[in-house]
This record gives C-alpha cells, sequence and structure tokens, in this order.
C-alpha cells in the first residue's frame, strides 16, 4: 500500500547516479517519493537539515544555470553546502587524472555532482571516488533532468488517464535531452515519440533501451517524421536545434533542417487534437525557432514548473545517495504528527 | 516618536529596489534605520537567523569586489546563503532571454541581486521575475550604495548640525555614482553640488530628479566649475574619472580634462575652509589621480567606514525587501529586553 | 604533560599565518594538536560551530583544487563560510592597491586565505589588514602544505622510532613545497635531504633556515645529487618537474634535466633499503614523469592521505588563527564528557 513516508528501496542499490537504465522502476519511484514528499514540506514552511555539514562538490565543465542553481539551493535547503567548481577552476583531465581529482575530492567532500563533457568522465569520477557521483548532464544522457521531467509530467496528467496510458511527443533533435526523455518515460510503461527528420532520429542503441523498458513495464517507443503521430499526445516536449556550447554544425544547416516542420507552434500543438496537451521544454530556449512565443508562455506550457521541479529532484537524489532518503522522510512524518498534535 | 524598532512602513510599497526615486523620504529612513540597527546587533555579537534558508541569486555582468562580498557575507549573517552567478557563468539575454532567466531564478530562490551593463536588463529581470531585484549597480545608477553612502554620512554629521543643512560636494567626473548620490542626499534634504568640468556635469534628467526632491524636502542641487563652491563643504566626495571596465574614452583625454584642477588633495580640501570636511570614496581609487595618498590615508577620511556600510545597507535591503525588516527588528528587541531582564 | 585538550599557546604570537620561520616548535605543536583532536571529533561524528557566523575571504590569484575545496569545506565544518574570490574575481594590486583591497575585506570578513603569484603581495595583504592572513601558497613557500604534511608524517612514523630520528627525502626540483618540506620538518628536528641535480639544489638563503633549525632543534639538512643518501630514508617526498601554471621552462629541458634519474619508481623506492619507506606527493602528479603509477597506487603511497589533512590542518589554523582554538578544544573535550557521563 502507498505510504509516502516508506521507501521500498531505504539504500541505492548503486553508489552512483550516472543512468537511469541500472535502476529498476520501483527505485525510480521511490526517488520520486523522496522528492515529492520533502517539496511538498518545504513549501508549506517546513525546514530539513538532514544533510548538516554535508559537502557537495559540484564539477562543471560546461556553463550551467538550472543544474548550477537548483544543485547549490537544493543543498542549502537540506543543510548542506555545495562547492561552485566552475569551468576552467578544476581541468578534468588535465593537470591530473580524473581517477585522482576523484580521489581527492572523495577525502573531503560527502558527494559529487558533474557536468561533464564526455560520457567516460563521469564513468571515471564514480569509478575512483568512494563518495556518491551525480551525472549533471553529459554528452550521452541527463538523468537528474529525467527525474526533474518525470516529476513535472506526474503533476499534469490528463484527469482520469492512468500514467502508463500517457503518450509524450519530443519534436526535434536527438539531443541527451531527448535520449533521456525517452528512458524515463519508457521505464514508467509511457507511450514515446520522437517526431523530427530522420537523420536525427534516435540512434539504435537507444532504441533497445526503450524496447527492454517496453517489454518490462509496457508502453512503447517510436522514431517518426508523421505528423500523424502526434495526434493524441499528453505532452509536447522540445529542446533547441543546435548546441548550445560546441557548435560544430553552423545555425543555418540546423534551421533548413528542421525549420519551419518542426517548430513547436499553434498549429503543431493543435495537431495533437488535445487542447490539454501540455507544452515541455528543458530550458535554455531560442524563442521563435524551435518553439513560438505564444505557446512557451501559453497556458498550457508547463516549463517553468518543469525547471522548478528541477530543484524538486535534486533533492530527493542528493537525500537518496547520501542513504539518508528514508530518514528525511521520518523526520517529515515525525514534524507533521507533532503539528498536528 | 522614534523608535528604533519600529518601522512606519513595515513593508515595501515595490517589489524591488532598482531606484530610489521611487521610494519617499520616509521609506528610505526605515532602511536606514533597519540597517543601522541590525549592524549595532551584530557588533555587539548578537546574531540574526531571519532569512534562514533563504537563497540570494547575485548575478554579476561586471567584476565586483565591494557589492558581491558585502552581498555574500550579509546573507550568512542574517542565517542564508548567497550562490555566486559570477560574469560568464550566466550571460543575460545570451542564451536565453532575461525573461526567462528571472523566471527560472524566481522558481528556485528567494531574492535576485544583479550587477548590469544596462540599466534595461535589471527593469527587465525585476518585471519578469515574482521574487524581490536588487539592483547592485546598472550603467544608470547604484542605489545599494546610495544606501551606505547616507548611512555613513549621518554617522559622520557635523555636530550640532541637522542633516538637512549638510553641504556634500561631489568632485569629478558625472559617473552613476555621483548621479546616485545627488539621488540620495536631495532625497534628504540636504545641499548637493557636483564640481567638475561642465562637460561633465550632470544632465538635466537627473537635475530634475534633484529639483523634484528640493520641491519635497528642501535642501539644493548645483552644477559647477566654480571652486568658491566648496566653501563650507561638509563632506567631500569623488570617483574615478574614468571606467573601469569599457574604457572608451583613454586615460589620457581623461586626465586632461580632470588633472590637476579636480584632484582632491589637501589644496582642494582646504578650500572647503572646513577643517572637519570629511573625505568620501566608493572605491577602488586610482591613488594620485582623483584623490592623493594624504587624502584617502588622512584623518578626515572616512571612506574604510563607508565601505564597511555597504554591508551595513544589504543587510537591511535584504531584510525589507524580503518584508521581514519588522520580524528582524522584534527578535532584536527581544533579545536585548532578555539580556537586561 | 601532554593533554590534548590543552594548548601551550593559547593564542598566535603573530596575527598571520605566512610563513612558519616566525613560529617556534611548540607553537606548530599546538597547531598540530588542534588540527588532530578535531579531525578526531569530526571523524567520530562531532560537529563543532566554533566559527558561526564567521567569513573567510579566500583569494586565488592561481587555480587550486586543494586548498580552495579544503579551507571551504573547512569553515563549513566550523560552521562559518569561506567566499571564493577567484582568478580574475578581484585582480590583486591592479584596479586598486592591495592594501586598498586588504583594508576594504578587513572590513566585511574575519579572516582571509590568499594564494598569490608572488610573496610580496601576502606580505602586503598581511601588513594592511586588521583581520587574519592565511597564506594559501606563493612563489616562496606553502604553510598550510607544511601543516599538513608534517601531520601526515606524524601519523605514519616508523613504529617505535621518536619523530627527531626520522628521515626525509624530497626527490627532485626545489620548488616552494620542497623548501616548505624543508623548513618544517628541520623545526621538528628531523633529517631532510634533497635529492636533485646540483642546479635545482634549494639556495644558501633557504639552507640557512634549516640549519638554523638545526642548533634549535637537532635534526641536519643536505641537499646531494647521491643516491646514496636515499638509504635509510622513512619518507620519500616528490613534486611534478615543471610549473603547472607559468611553464616559462619547457617540458623537454626538465625532463632532460630529472628524468630517468629522479623518477620515484620502485628501484628508487628500493634504494632506500627499507621496505617500509613511505611515498608522499602534494599533488596533482604528472604519472610516470616524476613518479611511477606503481608507487603513487602503490601499498606504501601515503598521498591520499597527505590530501586529506590539508583539510586538517586548514581547520587548525583557522581555528588558531581566529583564536577560538582552544575554545574549540574545550567544546570537545564538555561534548566528549556528556557522552560518556
Amino acid at each position: 500500500m502507498y505510504n509516502p513516508y516508506v521507501l521500498d528501496h531505504k539504500t541505492p542499490t548503486t553508489k552512483d547516479f550516472l543512468d537511469t537504465t541500472v535502476f529498476d522502476q520501483s527505485e525510480i519511484l521511490d526517488m520520486i517519493k523522496v522528492s515529492t514528499t520533502v517539496r511538498e514540506f518545504i513549501k508549506s514552511g517546513g525546514t530539513l537539515e538532514t544533510l548538516f555539514h554535508k559537502n557537495l562538490a559540484m564539477l562543471f565543465e560546461q556553463k550551467s544555470t538550472r543544474t548550477r542553481v537548483s544543485f547549490e539551493v537544493g543543498m542549502e535547503q537540506l543543510g548542506g553546502h555545495a562547492l561552485n567548481l566552475a569551468p576552467g577552476a578544476i581541468q578534468l583531465g588535465a593537470h591530473e587524472t580524473i581517477g585522482d581529482t576523484a580521489k581527492v575530492l572523495s577525502r573531503m567532500c560527502d558527494i559529487i555532482m558533474a557536468r561533464v563533457n564526455h560520457h567516460e568522465s563521469i564513468m571515471a569520477l564514480a569509478a575512483e571516488s568512494t563518495v556518491p557521483v551525480i551525472n549533471g548532464m553529459s554528452d550521452y544522457n541527463h538523468p537528474t533532468q529525467e527525474l526533474g521531467d518525470i516529476i513535472t509530467i506526474l503533476d499534469h496528467l490528463p484527469e482520469g488517464k492512468p500514467w502508463n496510458e500517457t503518450k509524450i511527443v519530443f519534436v526535434g533533435d536527438c539531443t541527451q535531452v531527448c535520449a533521456s526523455l525517452m528512458m524515463i518515460t519508457t521505464k514508467m510503461g509511457m507511450n514515446f515519440i520522437q517526431y523530427g527528420p530522420p537523420s536525427k532520429w534516435l540512434g539504435d542503441d537507444f532504441l533497445k533501451i526503450g524496447r527492454a523498458n517496453n517489454q518490462l513495464y509496457g508502453g512503447s517507443v517510436h522514431v517518426t517524421d508523421n505528423p500523424a503521430y502526434l495526434e493524441g499526445a499528453d505532452f509536447i516536449y522540445t529542446d533547441v536545434w543546435y548546441g548550445l556550447y560546441d557548435k560544430e554544425t553552423p545555425k543555418e544547416v540546423y534551421m533548413r533542417e528542421f525549420y519551419p516542420t518542426y517548430q513547436v507552434n499553434a498549429e503543431l500543438m493543435a495537431a495533437t487534437g488535445n487542447p490539454n496537451a501540455k507544452f515541455m521544454h528543458c530550458l535554455p530556449a531560442n524563442r521563435n525557432e524551435e518553439v513560438t512565443d505564444d505557446v512557451l508562455d501559453g497556458p498550457n506550457s508547463i516549463a517553468w514548473d518543469q525547471a522548478e521541479n528541477r530543484l524538486t529532484a535534486q533533492r530527493g537524489i542528493l537525500l537518496y545517495f547520501s542513504k539518508v532518503a528514508q530518514e528525511a522522510l521520518d523526520t517529515i512524518k515525525r514534524q507533521k504528527e507533532d503539528k498536528h498534535a
């Protein structure tokens, strides 16, 4: 029976949070439970000190707004502290090997979060660290975004619809955010579609992950350039069409491929046939390229809730991988009972 | 009747602190009251946790020492935390619109402070934020400097002289600090003079603000190149002659215009005819350009008190615009009573 | 009689921690006592708030991982806060004089730590600051590294050997870390040898310091290129052969001078004739240049303990120079007694 104060998995099966594929659905549900229970508690004025005197090292090989702010605020709200090791402050693998950095940070900090250029780097960090390592985005995936996004989707489920009948369409390029959305939605047994030009479809390696999830949890996964697949979507999600950092491909090339067909505008939203279809974006957005102002600022946009749920997810992940998630839930339960007593 | 523990305006009339012109004198007096009461309390060993678990996002489009350190220490001393989003860490209006950044930060943080290149940016931030926004200096004004400066002036009033008879002379270029000093001193009904070359006088738009203040609160405002106006000054204030960051105008050009006439040296201080005239500088100083060592390091220099009062002002502003200023004063009053009981 | 909870010097004789040569052995022993007593307490789950609401300004003219992370975590673990003023954020001596920066920071912060390009800068900072200044490495010395290293050496003393009979061999270039190791080991009356090419030996100015220590405390100091001096070493220590930051000398030149003679490898370790000889490195390491993987990762490597003791030392120094070291020890003693009562 569902109890918001009891986790099935009181401790994570792996030390690190690098890739959601290694967790089964029930573990993801536990992370969601911690995240949303803590959110409700803090929003209602409660305070937690579960990570008192715990220090998070945040390593950034790329600039970041949402990931940086959400982790730093998240640690603070849980009683701990986050150190911002900005791009250039530590050059992973430059002055010393990644393994040496991992060993040193493990001796001084309690948990490490890194945004890396190459997924190999986060794997090397995790392998050599004795403390938990959280992947704050690599060129392969973006698992903390996944957790925030799935919380946002569950917050905005169509009324009366079971979550595993939900249909999510990602429009555009197979970025790591697209891949991540596919991984987490199929893990939940939802129906995932990527609608984009064939040259930008998720590759077979990714699709295999989705299909394995379909076997276990139901749901489906498709890549298509057929707009008929938009029909019945509950969520339309998009991301920028060209990288923010390593712009090997010039903007013009991307625009030619995506514009105007894959722009999320009123017409595309209407093609869902669902006036309640929600719009999501991981942000930052290139307004009036991949999404028009009227959609991003419209009543069906949940992009800002989604941004806020980055913070919701980080708190949950920090507690869960610090192995104190159940302790935090116990504290919340006790404080609520005291209040009502 | 004056009571240091009671504010006239328990909550600000506007969400943001962008420009002191929108506040009337009594509101500025309230901000001063909070600032100086908290200063006295903390200096005597008291501790406040009024901003416990509150997070301030500090956005810097330009480097800063005093503003950065005073806000970060101020938040810490009030029980909260400040996030340093350094120049380049977030490029306002680059990867996403300022409005989008404002909306996202509003979902994660409790208050925003920004130092911006263009005043339009701070206005856009404030317009789209749901949390209070503090202007940490723009190309137009520097209101947190204003509050610190007016506190410093009140701390060092000539004995027995009512504040509204005080005479303040700004020597040099019409920087945003000069404009700000004019705005806050005339708001207090004081007599303000800018002494500098005609091409560097405050423009009519600024002088109108000063004259409107004269109508409401008494006092006067003048711009002049006549050294006779130095006579009777209680405070001599100066700032660097050329920008620290965007040096469109070469140093040589500025030196030709200002040096030696507008250098604050012993001779210029003597021209006040007031051996107790105080010297002020917002810092950083280009020593022996706009001010000589003997004046900046002399017994009449209050530039270091002024620097410390940046911190005094930031604490007051943070409390006031977080709408917990009265709560902080109540706490201080209660703790002082407990101590004496 | 030795009592871990009582210091001989309850307050430092000088305001600042710039150079260990100005302290006598008993003062260094006090710093070690604070550092290790606090370490044991925190490792056993104790928490200290001795630096509650104290703010440390960390100024970096050069990048840093270990010094930055250890000071920031150290402050946090003692209840305080550290501000990271990264390279470029404040340009010491650029926009304003170092003295002006020192005066301003003294008005806002409780303690200053700086890593500087030139030792003159840290001396100027200390001269003009009214708060304690800690040298986080200059081109001359690295005293916080010294304290961490001597703690590591004492932790790993050969069984039954009095510390003043210990033999430490530094292999390689006369970096500031080499000089610092010489200064602290001779201060403790140990036997110090630098084994390297004659052109890279510590100069007479440094050796005089070591010899003065020998007079006071016993022990010895030698520089040599004779490998016979490796015989009987208890500790072998090395550092990179060429600077991490200002690489005036090309790598090739250094390699020619040091490689392979001065590489710490299994053969060099064997030349000590001591199978228990420990290996130390201040890190970061250029693996397979100055040290081979098998030594750095081998069972006799204490380089990671050494990294952790950076944090051990910073906490001790922060408490000692904040003049609250005895207060912290009293708190620890009281808490331990309460626990056992």
